[in-house]
């Protein structure tokens, strides 16, 4: 056991980690920065890999791979970095199999999918009504959009069952989930779904491969490049591999992060794992229970990526363009499929296997789990959640700070959500260590940031003390308040010991 | 370090724990058994504490308080142990209040609450509604439940919704979410709500004192007893306290479990912790993926217990029985209180905060959290779970078996659920190790329950090989299948490459 002094310890060597390194350093290059990584490899989702191509080998993205004009952070990024993008191939017709096996094939053109004049209408009505609510979302404090609590008590398939006409739709939004989240949408909170498409511009943004919309652009020689470029920068002797952060102890002056063979302590911790990983490590003092509460309701998505090379592009020449879209009723094994022709020209094709699919196929490789990722793309938000826990996924507990793509406000969920979470969590650190290194805008956002209220709150005339952190009693107050009901507390020995919030029942 | 050598090691000794210690060592007095316990106390969710009462001190339950005497499995245990139950009081009138903090405070005696005529007739067709739905439940197979899709896509806030006319009976179906789980309508799937009615024998008994329900009997002395009987019967000298377990490696010839000072190799291991705290031990080689989207999916309840002692039952002489149950338009901190007057006399009430109202409450304790718990009373599933999911909540994972109130199919979430199940794991351990200690009848439940199907089969045409666990690579079939869209693979290279499952997207 060694134990080492840093300024920032940042755990998780994936863009968000790496982007809040990369800025904290550009504002004082004099800051020791450690960034902590359980994996073997820096870029968290994102990894670029060699494989057999018609050509020899080249690269493919088997993590996140597509970004978007309007995803500023992360073109910034990519500009700062010196990288190229180019456009997903989205010419010729699509393949759309929908309706059960039996269903005909359908071809298409345009970004609206091959379905009846009716379908199309209640795509249309569906669209309208969701977008509407979508302008409605306060994307930084969700609980202040109106009507929160009723959108966040159902799940996105109550909404679609309420809202949707035809079973085409239904099937298709199906499609839509699975592609995006890795879920079914009975497994997520509507308003989630809200918030996220919120965050990216609206719903259509999240599925097509149109100009501003996730799916646009590609990065030539791979999306890992970003987090190894980052790497470079920052500096390689400060990225730890192969050190998964166990435990975080904070006291007065310190906070402590453990890994199985080092100790290390830091003025300030960044934490950009995704919740259910974090979740994973040991803190003391433990994070207030609204912490726990909320990791425990963000399911992570479950997704299979494949990608297949081939000696030509055949699927152009017969004038497609290799999109596949398939409902689960059509006995498919996959959702979704997109050309994937690298830019040297090797031709492929990437799909997507998710969800309830994902789940069927991976029985089949029960003990295969690769840690320190523990599912993908996205956590999403279990209902209910929101409205009663969301500010602890960005609020600060002690010195530790959150990031990770999930606490992004825009594209969340994203590479460029990655980067945005990084970049606000440095500046919060920036903040409370070197203030003078930030603007006054960025210091009036960190505090922006920092203010959002709990959702409801607390009922004025009740005020707990505390004697002892597990075994803490409450005194006259609370007694009080339960004894008003009976009208009657004259004789009252006003004793009252209560196993808190996370104890008993 | 050190390393020692055990026939069964069970993690956690709580109820489930020591029950399934318990019937391994009747069943064979020479098996060595170790339990391993995170906190410094037995008893998990159960704790009974001295607090200062009207005659000096006397003792009341900060944990699990109630049985019924259809709870057979606890009901056993208390007999066989030796220990005395005594009735939930519950005569005289119960103040109920709800409709907002100016509404009316009513007054009942029946268990029937003081509701207008019309919202009666409500409560009695959402109670017929419910019911019958409860009894197509499959509890030992949810999926099996006829519509269980559609039943699991909801939250029970949904289905509230739709199926009650009443806001004063969305408030009341408010309180009873709060007080039997901890949690919001809006935070579990129906489905799962009734599974859980299901496995107490219907809806009514989740929420009653009255015969067969859950809040029928008390334990004199307390509940932590029965875990302290039950230690001394499996002796305290293997039990091990403040021993929170870190690790379980497998290989082909042991379970290694680890904590943070010592190693024991064992022959089976039986986790009995709640499924999110079960997520926290690292396992070697990884649990199925199935398993960890489980765990990620089950919110545990958040509530607070209080107890507050008085010089005389003053309730009691107003003709009171000391139950409170109350909205949370009322501004009322709790949502329910009873009579929790000692067998000796000493007067006192005990009442509950619960899900939202506990969140707001304890944001007032922040730092305020003890280890091993995390959450009472017990974990629910977010919609979309037990469809999917289901089967990996019992299913055996080589040589570890799962315990614990969240894994039984009687009384599930309750005490005697904790012993069923706990029972049942001992029971698998013992047909793995000694299968001539189980009768015929035993052999054949054990059977039953390993042979529970993944809720949808495996589409039947295809076939993936996995050639490493972290990088698979997916061979000529995946391919064909994709390829038979394109209706053109003869020129393709059957190259393909997947992060699997948990991997990136």
């Amino acid at each position: 056991m060694t134990a080492e002094i840093w300024d920032v310890i940042i755990v998780g060597a994936g863009l968000s980690g790496l982007s809040a390194a990369h800025l904290l350093r550009k504002r004082n290059a004099k800051l020791k920065i450690l960034i902590l990584e359980g994996k073997d490899r820096v870029g968290g989702r994102t990894v670029s890999t060699d494989i057999p191509a018609a050509n020899g080998v080249d690269r493919w993205d088997f993590g996140g791979q597509w970004v978007g004009s309007t995803q500023t952070h992360i073109f910034e990024l990519i500009k700062e970095l010196g990288l190229e993008t180019f456009a997903q191939f989205n010419i010729g017709k699509k393949v759309h199999h929908m309706g059960g096996p039996g269903a005909k094939v359908r071809t298409y053109r345009t970004s609206i999918p091959a379905l009846s004049p009716m379908v199309l209408m209640d795509l249309a009505q569906l669209l309208w009504k969701m977008n509407r609510l979508c302008a409605t979302v306060c994307v930084q404090d969700p609980c202040k959009t109106p009507n929160a609590v009723e959108l966040d008590s159902m799940t996105l398939h109550s909404y679609i069952k309420q809202h949707v006409w035809t079973a085409e739709l239904k099937e298709e939004m199906g499609v839509c989930s699975r592609s995006v989240f890795g879920l079914e949408p009975s497994q997520m909170s509507f308003l989630f779904f809200l918030m996220y498409a919120a965050a990216a511009g609206g719903v259509l943004p999240l599925l097509e491969s149109t100009p501003g919309s996730a799916q646009e652009f590609k990065i030539k020689g791979g999306t890992q490049q970003l987090s190894q470029c980052l790497a470079e920068r920052v500096g390689w002797k400060n990225v730890r591999l192969s050190s998964a952060v166990t435990a975080i102890w904070q006291d007065a002056e310190w906070a402590r992060v453990t890994t199985s063979t080092n100790t290390f302590f830091g003025r300030a911790v960044i934490v950009t794992c995704p919740p259910h990983l974090a979740a994973k490590i040991h803190y003391h003092p433990a994070l207030p229970s609204q912490r726990g509460f909320l990791t425990q309701n963000m399911p992570v998505g479950h997704m299979i990526k494949f990608i297949i090379t081939y000696r030509t592009a055949f699927w152009k020449e017969k004038g497609l363009s290799g999109e596949i879209v398939a409902g689960s009723s059509s006995g498919c094994p996959f959702c979704v499929t997109f050309d994937a022709t690298s830019p040297s020209g090797n031709a492929a094709l990437v799909g997507f296997i998710s969800a309830q699919q994902a789940s069927q196929w991976s029985s089949k490789e029960d003990w295969a789990k690769e840690d320190y990722s523990g599912g993908c793309p996205v956590n999403v938000m279990a209902p209910g959640l929101l409205t009663y826990y969301h500010p602890s996924l960005r609020k600060p507990c002690g010195r530790i700070h959150w990031a990770g793509t999930e606490t992004a406000t825009l594209w969340c969920g994203y590479m460029s959500g990655a980067v945005q979470a990084g970049q606000r969590a440095a500046l919060e650190v920036l903040a409370e260590l070197y203030p003078l290194t930030l603007t006054q805008e960025e210091q009036e956002a960190v505090q922006h940031s920092l203010t959002v209220k709990d959702p409801v709150e607390q009922t004025p005339t009740f005020q707990l003390t505390y004697f002892s952190t597990t075994k803490a009693i409450v005194i006259a107050p609370l007694a009080i308040g339960a004894v008003l009901f009976l009208a009657q507390n004259q004789n009252a020995r006003l004793m009252v010991k209560t196993y808190l919030a996370n104890a008993f029942f």
